[in-house]
């Protein structure tokens, strides 16, 4: 460590260095830092954290998938003896109301079992939730008792083979039968059949099933309907067909499984009818009259499932981290730059490189889903339930869930990486973790399919700008997009940057870390984006139909590349103000410096971009790697104390041998081994030595 | 399909079409295309699938740990009876003298269980090609015959706990005792513990363990000593300590574990003493002075494992892309073209972009791997085997297998995404695959590890270059790269660029399309990176030992970059060299856009640079990804020919439900529901058109 906190002056490139990086970093309190990233849920986050912490719920690795899925559901039932799993629900089913502290702490389940997490999120998340959100009060009482306490374990049966992401095709219907007064479900084809539905496979006696609701002859959409599916002996009922999805990538401990109905008969009363309800008559009345509107007010429950897989990947990449950068600090690999002690590996510029901007993305995305859960409190609690900020909620959980679970697969991976090939022994949990978290990034709304909806609603922000504007407004600001090429709105503020560098190239570094630069950069990036496309789409917009399409298909991949964009912008944001609040210096210091490290390997990421829009000029943006590089110098000493931040313990969360401190202890011994070796005159010679020595005398003998 | 070919009259851009991009790629041939991607020694590839395609040698999704290790030694035996393992060994023992042949074999096996491919590698390729490779004729008589037909199965004993990549550091001793005519072998602290040795746990009887050989006091370096690890009960021998690794990421078909030895004694004759023998009086002779050489001639059989991971990495991304895109051909999701039939996914742009650069870079790929294995073949076969060869081989394997390992996991990735929650079950094997396969890019040397070595080369055959300069000429040079920020070697060609953008931007496609200009811009990149760093060491090399290390380390991230620039340019030469033979049209117009494809994506990957060193225009750089885009929807035709063109089948390689035509079933049986529906009268209708025709209604009435 001591090497890169060493003085400058040695430095052989003092003139980038002077004045423009601090030459050191005041370290953080790691009290300090843990609390604020613990954030308003802190309490929550404790308790299950503590829970979290016990064996009994931890995962245990090379489990054969039936003893782990029966042990996942017996941990479920722990949860229940625990009290762990009512805070979402009404105080009158012995809930608490409490709707961003009920995430928080399904989130800190991960780092026990993901297939805890998720078989938790199935049951009170996904499956109870349907029955709260879109059941009525008759429907609460009749079936929430038995799914808080488990002894209705249950499915949420909305997936089906043909279709995922596009739950508006689901394929199974229900028929209404007003002889009978009952709906009849039912799969018509293979494709509706549903699937890769927790507890579906073995433990799901009810399940809560989407389907087409069809009444007098009316095809309504997609609605909820509550299904029995096995008898008291686990056995389906008649007219079910059950399937196991057998093994899975990860999350084996649970029961993933497929449903098909033939024609399966269910009272009327089992419509969840709050957005939409049958009278016995077939009548069909909704108080949201838009079937669209309706159908997303529908589906608007699952953002909680977008929101906690945002908080888990964010605390599995925690976890990752502490293990990859507690290793990373210990672990010995050649020997550059003294004969007798190798350098740790966190003291080379490439695990810098790979580790610290992936902790700086961790944090900042830590305060990202901090605002994320305010706002889902918002929205769920009643506190501020506008239509709004619902769409806020669920434009915010749309970007920040793809980019909070890839960048966990992303973090992982490289961490297994640089712990080598102790980080694909199981023990250190990498390979397990990612494998359990691959999924998060397809499910509960794929990732890319999410951030199309991102871009379409930057879309729509844009048009909406222009939406009182006459003609000539119009045209003259399409005209100015068209000549983007070369000349646009900064062409101005790219010249005085050209000045700048001119002048003093040392400045380069001052002017990127200014949080107002590097805000205008990153948001500069979106919205030049969002107008490039919207300016194409607007010249296709009297094509027909499907050419329209086509245009807007061919632009696919600038879109995402936008809400990729918005999503760096918020997380930066949410960075930006959570460290504003920061009193400690030190701490303040740092997360100042990770903020500055989180937003220049962005920026880093898409120079491309910067350059091909003249928002960053050539001179400065060769700064920029190099400023980088010196700035991993100065927080890498702090590196521990960020991972220790997480307020993770080895014992109870992280759980690996990397981590544990062995290695250390290895070295240590290997060293004084290797010391009294030299020490004494019993030691080999090396080879090499005596040739060394050999050909000394020989010159020696020569003179 | 029909859309993306369709007539170029409705492009809403077609001032960039009209002559640029081919409007249509003749299709290319796919047995041709098959026939020249098997490559040389296709006979020993085509038998080799054969073996791979048969059930018994497939890998069980799910089994437990101990079944899946004695199922794949079962299938090591079943391969012997087969008289699949002797290629490459000597005539005498059976075997064919066939290296380049034994290789491509064995990278097939992958597809049947990447477990069994490993852990004949670890009989075979480690264990039994040290005893041939550093042994003695009487070590081969003695030792061969039972590793041959795996009477002795065995572990190759390098890796330590404190030591992965850093060979010459291990810590195992091996002393010679003269009184005993024995070598003491001896583990002298816990980090010198053997570890992550496929056979240790369970099954090795015997072992090649790597340890300081100490003779009279003098450490000669590290040797291989042939050692017996178990007695015919399978039970360790005394002073042996043996550990199971146990549950890890993947691989869990082969019984990875760990040895310490306490002071065992072997006879002198064990050391496999061809590079290095000890007599009986304890003299150590060598035939190579040099112990530094003597060590890398002594590691250098380590470059087949490298060989054939590459080439089980491309063999891994074949069968990964071959599902994606077979599905991506079938599945439909979301309608935006048509209010009737969704589109299929690879009709996507994103899609397009998901795949088709990575297949693009697979087909690159298996040309140089290709090349990779016919050096490999010269140097082992004898045909030439001189040392400049010899490190040309290790340059190539430590370039291409980082590049091919990281590029299957990337691929297995990106496709397992691009089938959403399928992906993710077992049956479709890409969740399998990326598990086994994640290990290829850290063991048999680190990925980075390997680049850093590909780096140093670089930076010695740039130094090699200005050997006899005197120092004038070097004082110049260095003096020209230091202003390499403002102008450089290449500055005139980039103002010839700017002219020919401001005349016509057109022109830039063909631009981008000459082979000539993309093997120029990948070249650059590697010469001016490499010299770009060079020149910075440079200047430190006056500075004491651990300042120019720091210096060094400084500029690692960079180095490592231009080592990946140059594996491009090395996959792109194999790429164009290997396509420039083929004969027939449509194959070759295939191939040649998907040269440029893969080209045009790497120089896309790192525009920054080649904007920031003004080696592409800022005009030129803005019609990349456009052209890039449109290369895409002209090869995206031929998709699921390319894939066809592997020569893997469904059932005997591929194996995924995905692939199977089950999707295109079900989808065919959905559409026939649905337009039997429309076409009958007792269809529903939906409430959103019954809203629409009462809104005509109420509008019609108000007229």
């Amino acid at each position: 460590m001591s090497q890169s906190t060493a003085p400058l002056s040695t430095d052989p490139r003092p003139d980038l260095d002077a004045d423009d990086v601090p030459p050191r970093i005041d370290a953080p309190d790691v009290a300090v830092l843990e609390e604020l990233l613990l954030g308003r849920w802190a309490e929550d986050r404790r308790a299950s954290r503590k829970l979290a912490g016990q064996e009994r719920f931890h995962k245990i690795e090379g489990m054969s998938r039936d003893d782990h899925r029966e042990r996942v559901l017996g941990q479920l039932f722990d949860l229940v003896a625990e009290g762990a799993v009512h805070r979402a629900f009404p105080e009158e089913f012995g809930g608490r109301d409490n709707h961003g502290g009920n995430i928080a702490a399904f989130e800190e389940l991960v780092t026990a079992d993901p297939s805890l997490q998720i078989k938790s999120g199935v049951q009170w998340g996904l499956f109870g939730s349907a029955v709260l959100h879109l059941g009525t009060e008759e429907h609460h009482r009749r079936f929430l008792p038995g799914i808080l306490d488990l002894s209705v374990p249950g499915a949420f049966a909305m997936t089906e083979i043909g279709h995922g992401s596009d739950v508006a095709s689901l394929g199974t219907t229900a028929t209404y039968d007003p002889e009978a007064e009952e709906f009849v479900v039912h799969t018509p084809f293979e494709a509706a059949t549903k699937r890769y539905l927790g507890n579906a496979a073995l433990h799901g006696r009810d399940a809560v099933v989407f389907a087409q609701l069809i009444t007098r002859g009316v095809n309504h959409g997609v609605h909820a309907f509550y299904v029995h599916l096995r008898d008291d002996r686990g056995e389906p009922l008649p007219g079910i067909t059950v399937g196991d999805d057998g093994q899975k990538g990860g999350l084996n401990g649970i029961d993933n499984g497929r449903l098909a109905f033939d024609r399966i008969r269910i009272p009327r009363t089992h419509l969840l009818d709050r957005y939409g309800a049958v009278a016995v008559d077939g009548t069909y009345s909704s108080p949201i009259e838009s079937p669209g509107r309706r159908f997303f007010t529908m589906i608007g429950t699952l953002v909680q499932g977008r929101v906690s897989l945002t908080g888990a990947a964010v605390a599995a990449s925690k976890v990752g981290l502490y293990g990859a950068i507690t290793y990373g600090n210990q672990r010995r690999q050649f020997n550059a730059s003294s004969p007798i002690e190798e350098e740790v590996l966190m003291d080379y510029q490439l695990h810098q490189r790979r580790l610290l901007p992936r902790l700086a993305t961790t944090v900042a995305l830590n305060f990202a889903h901090e605002e994320l859960l305010a706002k889902f409190d918002d929205v769920f609690s009643g506190a501020d339930d506008s239509d709004e900020n619902r769409q806020e909620l669920e434009t915010l959980a749309a970007a920040l869930k793809p980019t909070a679970t890839h960048h966990a697969l992303d973090v992982l991976q490289e961490c297994r990486e640089a712990c080598g090939g102790a980080g694909y022994i199981s023990e250190n949990r990498f390979t397990s973790l990612y494998a359990d978290l691959d999924i998060y990034v397809t499910f509960e709304g794929d990732n890319n399919v999410l951030l199309q909806l991102v871009a379409k609603r930057l879309l729509q922000d844009y048009a909406a700008e222009f939406k009182d504007a006459d003609f000539g407004v119009l045209s003259r600001y399409v005209a100015s997009q068209a000549q983007s090429t070369v000349m646009h709105r900064f062409g101005l503020r790219r010249a005085l940057q050209s000045v700048q560098d001119t002048g003093d190239e040392r400045r380069s570094a001052n002017w990127f870390k200014q949080a107002d630069v590097q805000r205008e950069l990153l948001a500069e990036r979106v919205r030049q984006s969002v107008a490039d496309v919207a300016g194409e789409l607007r010249s296709a917009a009297k094509l027909p139909q499907a050419e329209q399409a086509r245009v807007f298909n061919r632009h696919q991949a600038e879109l995402i590349d936008a809400a990729r964009a918005h999503a760096d912008l918020l997380v930066w944001e949410a960075f930006d103000d959570g460290l504003s609040k920061v009193e400690h210096e030190g701490t303040r210091e740092t997360l100042t410096r990770l903020r500055d490290l989180y937003a220049l390997t962005r920026i880093e990421d898409s120079l491309d971009w910067y350059l091909l829009h003249g928002r960053i000029s050539v001179q400065r943006a060769r700064t920029l790697s190099p400023y980088i590089n010196r700035l991993l110098e100065r927080l890498r000493p702090h590196a521990q104390d960020l991972v220790e931040a997480f307020g993770y313990t080895q014992d109870e969360h992280v759980r690996m041998e990397v981590s544990s401190g062995a290695e250390a202890r290895r070295q240590d011994e290997a060293s004084e081994y290797h010391r009294k070796l030299r020490a004494s005159s019993e030691g080999p010679v090396d080879e090499k030595v005596l040739q060394r020595r050999a050909a000394k005398q020989r010159r020696g003998a020569r003179r």
